[in-house]
């Protein structure tokens, strides 16, 4: 069948777009193992990441420009079922679904002297679409999430990131994996501590190197003081103020641009 | 009258409660050239930057805690007035009113050689909040709001800056006012863009410099592109991945964390 010849969705009711509405909550999208993707550009970012289409649904004035972008799995969707299957109150016009696709660390393809972001605990999806951002512009090799009570694929991480979600190489595991798997890969980890007495600009920040972040609540983990018999390191940004501390996107950019810097 | 002998507010119909409640619309507010600060922290920071407390308003349980942190002006209120009277959701337990503090260009204090960011057009609250946040921990010595289409001292402003935006010397006018001063007080100009063919760590940052920053949606103002007959050269960061821009405060942290390397 070719893209033009699917009908119109129209019906609240259609079994698709009630299993669309179902996955609006997080649970069952997990459960189901898919990733719903709202906008041009964010789907657009997830497809040239090469996740796997399932369908996008676009209004029927857009069939042609989704076609181009995306091939056959076109869907045309009435406005009323846009609103529907949309996330947030205003539409961007194009829903994607895709499979869910692997984030483990087995998967982690990194290149001989990589440079790694490691967030440890955190909560907030919005931060994790602000850290990948980031991360991206500084050319961070993965993000590796550990210990993470939140969803890499949640709407509000895709947008924030603006796609770069899907677009830089993640993993996600607890702690206790990230912590061998870096081990193992001879992978020199250094930890963001307000209170450490290494100042960034007097820390080595050469790869192969994992940078690991605490959450904006708690700081970091206990654990991130040592890796079995060995201390692992800090780096103090410089505050120069009256406020303490920075937002972890903001933590996050300082220390992935310094590293980019130290690198080339 | 000592503090603990004022009566408690309990009506939504007292004078005081409604004018605080009107004071929630920003052009009130401003109009009656009043600040209007929610939660401890930030109050603090208020008052150690020498706003001229009006009074302090608080639950009867925090009188004292007050006094010891406001002195005298502190007015005990009821739960229901404190909902009232504060900004969001979850009254914070304490809101705090000063006198509007002058922003003007003439007013600003400088050290010798300074090293300000210039923000210009800037529309959301959120943003100024957030990069007057990044600016108090890199040590800039002023942030100048040019063209500004929002308010220093709106509520999202004030919280995301966690306080900064009281803390930080500032000043607010038009791009041309903003332009001649920096070029009468021999202040070097530097210009964050995305085309650049200088990026960041091949540029001299060394004060005295003032870096003007873009709107996030337009971008930099054409006038940004010269003052009088010098072109104001341009500054990039380097962006290593998928995604074409970062956020305003971010790229604000990384070129001033950038330029605090440089000067120290």
């Amino acid at each position: 069948m070719s893209r033009n010849d699917r009908p119109i969705l129209q019906s609240a009711a259609n079994p698709t777009v009630r299993r669309l509405v179902r996955m609006r909550d997080n649970r069952s999208r997990r459960k189901a193992q898919r990733v719903i993707v709202d906008g041009w550009r964010e789907s657009q970012r997830a497809s040239e990441a090469g996740l796997e289409l399932i369908a996008a649904y676009v209004l029927e004035e857009d069939v042609d420009r989704a076609g181009n972008i995306f091939g056959s799995a076109i869907q045309p969707v009435s406005a009323s079922v846009m609103q529907k299957i949309s996330f947030g109150q205003s539409p961007r016009g194009l829903v994607t679904e895709f499979i869910q696709p692997v984030r483990t660390l087995d998967a982690l393809v990194l290149p001989p002297s990589p440079l790694l972001l490691v967030l440890d605990g955190i909560e907030k999806p919005g931060n994790i679409g602000a850290v990948f951002r980031c991360a991206d512009g500084a050319g961070i090799d993965a993000v590796v999430l550990s210990d993470c009570r939140c969803d890499l694929f949640n709407p509000n991480a895709i947008r924030s990131s603006l796609g770069a979600v899907f677009s830089t190489p993640a993993a996600i595991d607890s702690a206790e994996n990230v912590q061998a798997f870096l081990d193992s890969h001879s992978i020199r980890v250094i930890a963001a501590r307000v209170e450490s007495s290494s100042d960034l600009w007097q820390t080595d920040l050469m790869p192969p190197l994992a940078i690991v972040l605490g959450s904006e609540a708690d700081g970091l983990a206990a654990r991130w003081q040592a890796i079995g018999e060995n201390p692992i390191p800090g780096v103090r940004i410089p505050m120069n103020g009256q406020v303490d501390s920075l937002n972890i996107s903001v933590s996050a950019a300082v220390l992935s641009f310094e590293a980019a810097r130290q690198r080339r």
